[in-house]
């Protein structure tokens, strides 16, 4: 196969690219991680030199270049399907699916409350009513895929799928930010905060320069 | 097959459910559209009685209900096949979900600044610099699909895709708001909004009661 080269933006801020990253690695394939450091003089244009869109992750694959975490996770899926990166059920895929795409293009009160800071300090923050509201939705899409897959598996969908990787960043802003889970969501924070690759993340975010 | 059930917001204001339905109809499948008049009282409550993430659109199939306008394209994709709603061409399939996810996720400045309003009377708006780059991003994304693909047909991929359906809500906003477009950008515009599943739209959307 042709190599794989993942753009990825700086682990400590970079929840997009830590979804795709994050899929990608859980199908085993040896990729290059290419790391792009985020809000730097030239960051931007070194972005839009590696990504269409000027954001990451972006995945180079031989000549093609596509990007999008959600797209990219796509992509991957359909090319390890022995990864089984989405359910193999088609009713249950189509929730995974609807999970990670409402992760995908919403949530804004929590994305923008709580950003991902694998460096910060864990300690609360005030919270407004909307993102209490998100946080709610967030921990009952868990505890209803949990209550629904709970006995496959300790993911979302049983097995590990795309959705556990759109919701990784959230794990870990729940962590920082010291917000209070209970039951079937404390659970799953905790199976996703041991995750192999989520551990292998945020270790290497301690340790990377933020300068580039 | 089980009975489809599309569940839709105000045509005249709703992005994501035009998204959605452009999809299914071009499947040329027989489903019933259940509209939820939005920015109502009571609006809220009705929208969570069919939708578990209180939005539209959402799709019911048997006993399946999804959400999510491209977890509802996918999901489409995958039930008919024949429809071709991504491109056969794995490489061509990865761009169109690239540019159907940089839409789903993106264009904040532009979806703030250019509300779809499909009622309301042709005229410009001032722009900031947020949404002329928006702007700019949207039709370089086009222009560089037609030059990929043109000579395969009139849409972004050649024959209609998923990603024709996200990009259309952007072809009446740039009509509405007279935003001014020139070469395939324009040709573009031109093609979607001659498509007959819009201008079906587009015509419901000026008698539906705003009410409910």
């Amino acid at each position: 196969m042709e190599p794989l080269v993942l753009y990825l933006g700086t682990r400590t801020y970079s929840t997009w690219s830590l979804r795709a990253w994050l899929a990608l690695k859980h199908t085993g394939a040896s990729f290059t991680e290419d790391v792009i450091a985020l809000y730097q003089p030239g960051s931007r244009e070194a972005l839009l030199r590696r990504s269409p869109s000027g954001r990451v992750p972006a995945l180079r694959h031989g000549d093609l270049v596509l990007w999008d975490s959600l797209a990219i996770c796509e992509y991957v899926a359909e090319l390890f399907p022995e990864a089984r990166l989405w359910p193999g059920d088609r009713a249950a895929r189509a929730l995974a699916r609807s999970v990670s795409s409402e992760m995908h293009s919403g949530f804004t009160a929590l994305r923008n409350a709580m950003s991902m800071d694998l460096r910060r300090e864990i300690a609360p923050i005030a919270r407004d009513a909307a993102v209490d509201a998100d946080i709610d939705r967030v921990t009952s899409i868990w505890t209803e895929c949990r209550r629904a897959h709970g006995q496959k598996g300790d993911y979302l969908f049983g097995h590990f799928t795309i959705a556990d990787a759109m919701f990784a960043p959230v794990v870990t802003r729940f962590r920082t930010y010291a917000v209070p889970l209970a039951g079937a969501a404390a659970a799953y924070a905790e199976t996703m905060w041991q995750h192999p690759g989520l551990a292998a993340w945020v270790a290497a975010a301690q340790t990377e320069s933020l300068a580039g």
